[in-house]
């Protein structure tokens, strides 16, 4: 059985909580918060302190906090003789911290909302951990709830951040051009949504590289061509010229 | 009923050929193709030819076969003097034909592959025709097989290929930069994955301006310079610096 303290009462450490009561073998035994207020949710299901000097001692401390006061926490967290479990936080930007003798990551690459249901089961758990003998609890605590558990270093999780603005960030922004030239010709936008959910599926299960299509693909001069007289925005045309040639030399490359 | 005569033996075709046979009030009563090896598959479940001559009359003459040869066929459709029904093709890119009295388009927006079984449900069908009189059938036709039917035009459907190669061509791309990113950092590429399906499926069901998230959207300069810092590959930092800026322009219009 893993014990674990949650430290915080926000969006990841709610699914969190409930993710780890459908689980075998772990037991949150309590949830702290530095305010009392937002704890009343955990209040009929565990344990509850907003009182550091009251927690508990537990096999993993999970540190799941605005990242600008993760740090901080985990260094009064050190100071407490009677605690010596492993500190985790759940953030994705903030390295591991040299302030606890064991620290780890355990980060969820999800984004959360307090509405929405989450199924665990789908969403990668990143972990690291400074010592590498805590590194098989924090992977059997990360395998309680998903399948998908990978151990990913500071150095690879600020590449994994960057590539994440390429892979979401960016491609929802072609969603919006997308949606945007709809709106501007009255065409509904919902015309496109099983197109783009299929393109993101396809993505996932091949290589995205392998799959590539379109005009700039097949070097469609007359396409293209005609595709920039179209646009009027000048964003738009650039961003086309630039994606466009960049996916040809890419492809020059291979050859 | 409605019958059919499908004229082609793709992908398109079968595929139609397969949902119509499922729907209510719909007969596939012939199935043309120049080469006479390709119908084989069609032979136990309908009436199929390889002459012209030989055509049925039918209410709707679905022309699937390759943009380049469109013309031509349905330019010899309309000297068949048996013939009266309406012609569509499916097509995204080919305008509605002078060639035929009845023209029409029954385009179906998404990639087909022979292999995956297709839930046509979900698959929006644009359609258009020449004679208003005809866009009841064409609707009818449409909606046996799918809840998504949207009259376009072929002006409109020149401005939706446009905007599909930003939602679905470009944001493909970005998958692979990312790709590429994780590669280049020995990360698995699956980390990403549970993300650009929310992504997508996220922009479907709201609009994607409105779900932008990231460091452009954020103008958290700080994490940009890191980015670009990190990025040594000409063509992303390019691209990096050109799609910020153009978020965070738009961004600063909505002000």
């Amino acid at each position: 059985m893993i014990k674990v303290v949650i430290l915080g009462a926000g969006n990841v450490a709610t699914h969190f909580f409930k993710a780890f009561k459908k689980a075998k073998n772990v037991e949150v035994i309590q949830v702290y918060n530095r305010s009392e207020a937002s704890l009343e949710v955990f209040k009929s299901n565990t344990q509850t302190t907003s009182d550091l000097a009251q927690l508990k001692n537990a096999d993993v401390f999970l540190v799941c906090i605005k990242d600008d006061a993760i740090e901080a926490l985990i260094s009064k967290l050190s100071q407490l003789s009677h605690l010596d479990g492993i500190v985790a936080h759940s953030s994705g930007s903030v390295p591991l911290s040299a302030s606890a003798k064991r620290n780890a990551v355990f980060y969820p690459l999800q984004t959360f909302s307090k509405q929405t249901e989450v199924n665990f089961k789908e969403i990668p758990i990143c972990i690291e951990t400074s010592a590498a003998k805590d590194f098989p609890v924090l992977k059997q605590l990360a395998h309680s709830i998903s399948e998908k558990v990978f151990e990913i270093s500071s150095e690879q999780r600020k590449k994994l951040h960057l590539a994440a603005v390429f892979a979401c960030n960016f491609s929802n922004y072609m969603y919006s051009i997308a949606e945007d030239l709809c709106n501007q010709n009255e065409v509904p936008f919902e015309v496109l949504s099983a197109l783009i959910k299929e393109t993101a599926q396809k993505a996932t299960l091949h290589s995205p590289k392998s799959v590539q299509t379109g005009p700039a693909k097949r070097n469609d001069q007359a396409t293209i061509k005609q595709h920039l007289a179209q646009l009027n925005n000048a964003d738009y045309k650039e961003i086309y010229k630039l994606l466009t040639q960049s996916i040809i030399q890419q492809d020059g490359k291979k050859l």
